[in-house]
């Protein structure tokens, strides 16, 4: 690919914390080989839509409801994504399972957030409060979260970045949930999302 | 327990490089409710053997080829433990595996050093320098080290203390195993080594 900037596509289903923090990044320059030029939430109420519209992004509501089955909804997802020219999906909250047959045709252009240092606490099962519920009953003193390629195994694929947060021994999953956004996700997300932008337009990996 | 001071032995296999972050640590103040009383080798030609001798602590080899027998050796070891009235057994590089019975006779009294944030790259077969080599191959950006009780599950007791380190781009599993120990490992080794001293006599968790 001979681009001079990504386009990218975030794909959300809640708040959309990490999307906000995508967009500062953008806003501050952290972000300068992409933009986001599309928010794309399986929920049409979720706040991300509001957050993405605020910002002048291009905000759209795929509802799987709507479509009325897996492969209708991802037929419409990958229509928009190709309406809008989009070089990398960045999974921020994303609740929806892709297919396998999806994945595949974006290779090592979706990314995704997941709030452990995987291999811990990761794979089918492990998302939102579960994966820190699960790391405080094991008992761990540090956690963090991944930023990682994905590929057809929940959570198998190559590892971008990670960071550590520590557990203090008060924490519940509510307030860990929180500072592994706060220290890791928010920072990691978007230092991941600049730095595969770069491998994009300098064609790397293609 | 009623004690002023908790007993610690160190029971090392070769350069013993922990030992010597036990015996600073105890010489600066940062070990100052456990006082190590005897370093136990499996391995005559143990450098650690030497350490302790330099630091003025009793060392004994107790030669599992000479006992003949994993029972034998380990009737000796228990033997040479009563004698120095041990209170807290640290396995600091003790490349010999201890039976369960062993173990279930010093409940939340062994505690070991293993270099990986565990529940990652832990357990039969991750020992040494294998650590390093799986955690670089899986292609983790963050590993670490974990200070645990030993029971009968190979990495599986309790967790003590954590600490993260970052991997390099370049590092091989050599130079991530030499930065492991002097980042996390000679520091959370001796400090989880006093706060189960202070636990021990405080008369918690009899």
């Amino acid at each position: 690919m001979n681009k001079s900037i990504a386009r990218i596509a975030v794909l959300v289903s809640g708040g959309g914390t990490n999307l906000q923090a995508l967009i500062d990044a953008q806003n501050s320059g952290i972000i300068h080989s992409g933009k986001i030029e599309l928010v794309l939430s399986n929920n049409p109420n979720a706040y991300a839509l509001e957050r993405a519209k605020n910002a002048g992004i291009s905000a759209v509501c795929v509802s799987k409801k709507v479509c009325g089955s897996q492969e209708v909804f991802e037929e419409k997802l990958k229509a928009v994504l190709k309406e809008y020219e989009i070089d990398l999906i960045v999974l921020a909250g994303f609740m929806s399972i892709l297919s396998e047959s999806f994945i595949k045709e974006y290779p090592k252009r979706i990314i995704n957030v997941h709030p452990s240092l995987i291999p811990s606490f990761c794979g089918k099962g492990f998302y939102g409060l579960y994966v820190h519920e699960a790391a405080l009953k094991y008992g761990v003193k540090v956690t963090g979260a991944t930023v990682h390629f994905v590929n057809e195994v929940p959570d198998g694929g190559e590892i971008i970045m990670q960071k550590a947060v520590n557990i203090r021994e008060n924490d519940t999953p509510e307030t860990l949930q929180k500072r592994v956004m706060k220290l890791a996700e928010w920072k990691i997300l978007p230092a991941a999302t600049e730095k595969v932008c770069q491998q994009i337009i300098n064609g790397e990996k293609e």
